[in-house]
């Protein structure tokens, strides 16, 4: 039985502006006139955490002990629940959750969620995500098991490229690139695209309402499944207390 | 001598759109290229806390025990300095400031900080803020200890107003009215105007740009001085481990 009140804390900056993207979904998600209206949430914005894709790829040093140390210092700060906005983390999600007592919500888990509500047996799904994620299949485990079919571009590195340009910050330059991976997602036939990479959404509001209306968008399923589990939290505090 | 890395602590939430634009707006001061060039930062977005002018006015409970935990809760995750991304709240700077190890960073010397930076020798200053913030002093006092004086608007209800008003997420109806605001100041002699509540920047890139002109953004002011306060404090710990 819970004996405080569930407080979120998100495991974030990667990347710094994917986090502040996925804060202002819990806000909007919220529906808030006035501040005491909104969540109390804890961030740490971990952007030294090493490159998730280079680790996972063998080029780079493993990004596991920097959000272990970036958990605990949230646990130490009184959270609950964790939330971790880049997907590409999400690699190491069992090895994260393993080591601590709060629960950790899944982001692949928070856009199956989303797909299914949105689309209606879709047959055949896009992925536009990093070439970590690609490679570990965390959500091609969880697309086939249901059977469905997974398509994603063909040229990965043009996808990092996208990702790359909107780290650093240019957008517009992202933005045509981005639009044209999901057309030719659909043309494949593709029946909605998951944009499985929290940089991705930062453009998604600038996409034709065509490609945007195909979208999937990992941060706001992040979002939605937050304040939901700390919704079923603040039930059982509740139960916990009259009873 | 410090013993570790200088961390960014930021006690926000008050309120949490006005956090988000704060941490936008470190990162946009980083000119990062990738996660690992940003800063670190650890945010508790303490919505809940009550509310700040109505304390001031001795109509509601103080906002002090509060921010206090959220204080607390930032230290136990290892910050070295706090900046608070609402100027209402400076109110109880002192206060929080003796309860504390970690250095505190003040909006509102930030921002004189700025507005020496940005204007020269101005005799005349006009200050958008809540009632709270007006009432207090907290810039009065820094204004005409230097001889300049302070105009307000006439009407402080109609501030609140639109402060209010962005608070509940309707910023096309606040605009208009927080334009009328800097214009009269401007009309009635102030040759540069504060911004001195964080919910009003929100909309600064929204106003005709010879009034962005004469504003002065308290927000932004905050994160030039977070950063400057972080470099000065890596100096300090590259001595340190060098001597």
């Amino acid at each position: 039985m819970p004996t405080a009140l569930p407080l979120l804390g998100v495991l974030g900056g990667m990347g710094p502006a994917a986090t502040l993207d996925f804060l202002a979904k819990l806000q909007d998600l919220s529906n808030a006139l006035r501040d005491q209206d909104h969540r109390p949430v804890v961030t740490f914005s971990a952007s030294a955490t090493p490159d998730r894709t280079a680790a996972i790829l063998g080029r780079g040093e493993s990004p596991l002990p920097a959000m272990q140390a970036a958990l605990m210092a949230l646990e130490r700060a009184g959270v609950s629940h964790v939330a971790i906005p880049c997907n590409t983390a999400h690699y190491w999600f069992d090895d994260l959750q393993a080591g601590t007592g709060v629960r950790l919500i899944h982001i692949v888990e928070a856009t199956m969620q989303d797909l299914d509500l949105r689309f209606d047996a879709v047959a055949t799904v896009g992925l536009i995500a990093t070439t970590g994620v690609v490679r570990s299949g965390i959500y091609h485990q969880r697309l086939e098991v249901s059977g469905r079919r997974v398509l994603t571009p063909p040229d990965q590195a043009a996808v990092m490229g996208v990702i790359d340009t909107i780290k650093s910050g240019r957008m517009a330059e992202a933005l045509p690139r981005l639009a044209q991976q999901v057309r030719d997602l659909r043309d494949a036939g593709a029946e909605a695209v998951i944009l499985g990479c929290t940089e991705l959404p930062l453009c998604l509001s600038h996409l034709p309402a065509a490609l945007q209306a195909l979208c999937v968008d990992a941060t706001e399923a992040l979002a939605r499944a937050s304040l939901q589990a700390l919704a079923e939290s603040d039930a059982a505090f509740a139960e916990g207390v009259g009873a």
